[in-house]
């Protein structure tokens, strides 16, 4: 921080919220006359749940997600169904379905997805943990909640490959019409998959 | 930071993060992740540099910038011209001008705009500092550099009148058509004020 003590202060903290996703150097700027202008209610309390966070969370060494416990409090609810593993790309998917509150099973986080073009194998993804877990026994079942794009169905059909050697089911989540989606604005490829994967009413 | 302590660390820094200006709560949750993922290179600087910006930055006690000294860098830079203030609205202004690097006088930074809507009045804004800065004398030129907008510009003849027992120059920003802007796009109050300032070609 040899440039913080020439008195850039302001300018290296800009250049560090620039970094932010979401934050440019223009809204860095904003926020940063807006931190100054609420010191005690914003700047300094930020600055220390920072500190804490980076500190206290960790991932999880069973299924990677975030928790200032190890293994972190999903893996150790009773109440979850442990023979049910949902295995999603990054921890933001775990929260997105713990938003919806829909699945009591726990989780698996691969962190990422498998990318031939940048160059991630599957020695870079949490896929022999995955295993691991597997091998352990008591699982019965494992949904591929990978994203719907191509690296996301590629990773998911080199881990169906790898999974067969266990006795588990292997199952997706189902692909169709969004709730609450029109069907004009739908691509051709979700309106195919809805009416191959037809319920009946 | 009672709940922070009960593990729910990542909570209270989405809901800190999501107070900035440009981050709402789904871009302050993809942001926690991203300071998780790049924890010693991002997420610890950040809160050291809030740390030390909040301790070390305050107002200018003359002119109301933000920096480390008091009186401030510009206000003891002895290669500035001193008998030349330019009033802003802001320090985001100040910094603007700055960029721009036209400007070799001093500034005074109000701190907002006269409003009766929010019920700002002279006294909520650092109106007196400035008349207390006229009447120390040495001050030929003071240039009103608010908003065009109608707070700022009431602002601005407020100052106009306030200003008007002392010895000086009072001006304000040209109107008129902006640098690389087409006539085709501008509104008529511009186009209008830029014919009334016309100049000789």
């Amino acid at each position: 921080m040899a440039e913080a003590s020439n008195g850039n202060e302001i300018e290296n903290l800009i250049k560090l919220l620039a970094k932010l996703p979401g934050l440019g150097p223009r809204s860095a700027r904003r926020a940063v006359l807006q931190l100054l202008k609420r010191r005690e209610s914003l700047m300094l309390p930020l600055a220390a749940a920072l500190t804490q966070t980076a500190e206290r969370v960790h991932p999880c060494s069973r299924c990677g997600n975030l928790d200032t416990q190890d293994p972190c409090k999903l893996c150790t609810d009773p109440r979850r169904d442990a023979g049910l593993i949902c295995v999603v790309e990054d921890v933001s998917d775990l929260w997105a379905l713990e938003r919806a509150g829909v699945f009591r099973g726990l989780y698996h986080v691969l962190g990422g997805t498998l990318s031939a073009l940048d160059g991630v194998g599957p020695e870079d993804l949490n896929i022999q943990s995955l295993v691991d877990r597997l091998s352990a026994g008591g699982v019965r079942e494992v949904i591929l909640a990978t994203s719907a794009t191509v690296d996301g169905q590629t990773t998911a059909h080199y881990l169906m490959d790898k999974l067969g050697a266990f006795e588990v089911t292997v199952s997706q989540l189902a692909h169709g019409v969004p709730v609450g989606g029109e069907l004009d604005y739908l691509d051709d490829g979700t309106l195919a998959a809805a009416l191959k994967s037809r319920q009946p009413f």
